[in-house]
């Protein structure tokens, strides 16, 4: 085949629907539990070594070489080519009671993206390999397959990381036969020319717009923030307003500033969620001695993040001056934006013919990749903006387009001699 | 004795400090656990039993007719003078982890005054009784005692009271030996003149002000309503601020509004407390999908309850309606304000030389009864205005002060031939 007609070839690459939709179906056929809504396919449970097993057989029923990694990373390899591989994939394990594509969207697709490159005869210049990543959702507080994979995941780390209900990974990965002492050997950066991801927004954006596929440009910053606002308990009706430490006060004063603060300090992508709660004593007639919240905020600039930051902190302390409280801000973690590869990106959207340029609220896999080497991420519309949830769904056609935008990337990035260029 | 000889004892009628300070302590030995902070005789425990049997002891040991109803009250007769008898006392139930005064300073400054006016010779012209009232802190829900006793308490009502645990009422009430279906037998309300009762305050009023007796006017009215707001969980990364329903957003904008509503409809003894917050997913990294909140609010004037109510309910459609929000209110209980007897409070800041009028913001034995019979209630400080807690308690002093106060209140209200005169 000559440069122009490979081109064309990959200009035109069709995937094969059917087989994209049965493998979707197939593997969220695992992780149901009897009576509970959606998939669960935790990180490291059993149902997570299923799929993976499942991939696994699939990778190899397309002719390409299965490996399983020290994390539990799973690769399928097209030996094609010379030097450093196109990387292309997402994750298959789920939240509790998760959605159907979230992920696994982004696996099946590079999957078919490789079976139909195959099908249809492309040569790559480079091996292509398909990835479905370990605990991308967090389970054990990081992005541990694709971490590993770019060499950021040190022994301490593994050591100590612990879930939500005390279990400790190196536990977890040892009941499913895996070796935490050998994480080190997943690192693969120098192997690894470009990594590209499909998924499912999880947002409302596409939705609203009427856009068919997002292409990211950036991956928001996120700040963490644990608040604790202390006061005094004391009983509702016995109590005058003004001789109150009221902390619920407190906490609703700062709500109630969060539109300021992003009038003055944000921009377009920023948001600040207060999702978690907690008073103290939290009984109707005692005025709340302590409140606990979380603070989340997120922007694709680092110094928007900063002065958001900034003002929260100044609108709690403020706040909580008005209702003689005192103020711990513990920040749990603060992490930077990352910025997707440019040159990509504006392939991808070349590619997909219309296409939304958006930053990503979420993170993804692709952002690990993108701290090493260049990666591109697209996004295709979530009904609803619903996602972490049994009801997150695409519409088919939705999901097939996003297909063939990322079959044809992969495509593209594996035929030619410069992936970024 | 003459009728001013007879007033000038009463006048200067003093108590036995040592003795009213040995029942203290030693009804206070009774629900203590191992390891746990405070008092714990949670009304028709063991410990509650203990304490009443306790109570009928010293009873008889000060020559009064010792007698516990069909609810548990237990009450100590001076059979004396003729017709309705004058009533004093509190309770001795206790919240979980409660305080060493919060009903029992009542309980054993009644027992005293009757013992100092034996002492003293007084001759009273009508009986004078003794109380502790059962389940003053509502474990079921009322204050099954002090409404048994008024005649308030029905025998569905009986039949419904289930505790916070499930545990219904006639089933504790069995277990402790006491016949539910008895309960009627309880009412008492034409034997009953008149009621006097001493408390701490429960609130930081007096220990500010720095009186030492404060003689209630009012017992607040309440309203107690549960709060309901809906909005959307979603992912607080990927929903843009202007795409959110955000219930924890709702709750704080009317968090920050009490403030206005005090201003415009309340006056200085209003009080508005959200004590209890439950938001739903409750997760750092979700939007709250649903806020639900308690809203107790108190005054001592029912229109201004009615308008602070009103204005409470616009707020919180107002603050919904700006974060797209469904609102359901559900008012579990509107109870009324209720006056103290006005000649029985005169004469009560007579006899302490200087009080403090002031409502209650706290529900007490003596608003059961001033719904039917002429009723007073006094008030020592609170250090600290704690209350419901281990730590509540009042400087010894002001306890003798209290105690005497009532003494002299319970002589005079039961020597002379007009109660509320």
């Amino acid at each position: 085949m000559t440069e122009s007609r490979a081109k064309t070839a990959t200009a035109s690459l069709a995937i094969d629907a059917g087989r994209l939709r049965a493998d979707i179906d197939a593997v969220n056929a695992i992780g149901r539990i009897d009576g509970m809504p959606g998939i669960n396919r935790i990180s490291f449970s059993d149902a997570d070594m299923a799929g993976r097993r499942w991939l696994l057989g699939r990778i190899e029923e397309a002719g390409l070489a299965p490996r399983m990694d020290a994390v539990g990373n799973v690769f399928g390899r097209w030996e094609a080519g010379a030097g450093p591989a196109l990387l292309a994939g997402s994750h298959l394990d789920t939240v509790p009671h998760g959605g159907p594509l979230d992920g696994t969207l982004g696996v099946c697709a590079a999957l078919e993206a490789v079976r139909a490159m195959r099908d249809a005869g492309l040569r790559p210049v480079r091996p292509v390999e398909v990835v479905a990543t370990a605990d991308e959702e967090g389970r054990f507080g990081g992005m541990l397959g694709s971490q590993a994979i770019c060499g950021e995941v040190g022994p301490d780390w593994i050591a100590a990381a612990v879930d939500d209900g005390g279990v400790r990974l190196v536990d977890a990965m040892r009941a499913q036969g895996l070796d935490p002492a050998a994480a080190a050997s997943a690192d693969r950066r120098r192997e690894i020319a470009a990594f590209l991801e499909l998924h499912v927004e999880q947002g409302p954006v596409l939705e609203a717009s009427g856009d068919r596929i997002g292409v990211v440009d950036a991956v928001s910053g996120v700040f963490n923030w644990t608040v604790t606002l202390n006061g005094e308990a004391n009983h509702s009706g016995t109590t005058p307003m003004d001789l109150r430490r009221d902390a619920f006060r407190g906490m609703a004063g700062f709500g109630a500033a969060i539109d300021g603060i992003l009038a003055r300090h944000g921009g377009p992508d920023t948001r600040l969620t207060v999702g978690k709660v907690a008073l103290s004593p939290n009984f109707p007639h005692s005025i709340a001695g302590r409140a606990v919240f979380s603070l989340i905020g997120r922007d694709v600039d680092e110094a928007v993040m900063r002065a958001v930051a900034d003002a929260c902190r100044a609108e709690i302390e403020r706040a909580a001056a008005a209702h003689g409280l005192g103020v711990a801000i513990a920040e749990q973690s603060w992490l930077p934006p990352t910025a997707m590869d440019p040159a990509i990106a504006g392939r991808l959207a070349t590619i997909a013919g219309a296409a939304r340029t958006m930053p990503s609220g979420a993170g993804h896999d692709a952002q690990t990749f993108a701290r090493h080497l260049p990666a591109g991420l697209i996004f295709v519309p979530s009904r609803g903006g619903v996602s972490h949830s049994p009801d997150e769904w695409t519409d088919w056609a939705e999901v097939e387009h996003g297909a063939t935008v990322l079959a044809r990337a992969v495509a593209a990035a594996a035929s030619e001699p410069a992936v970024t260029g």
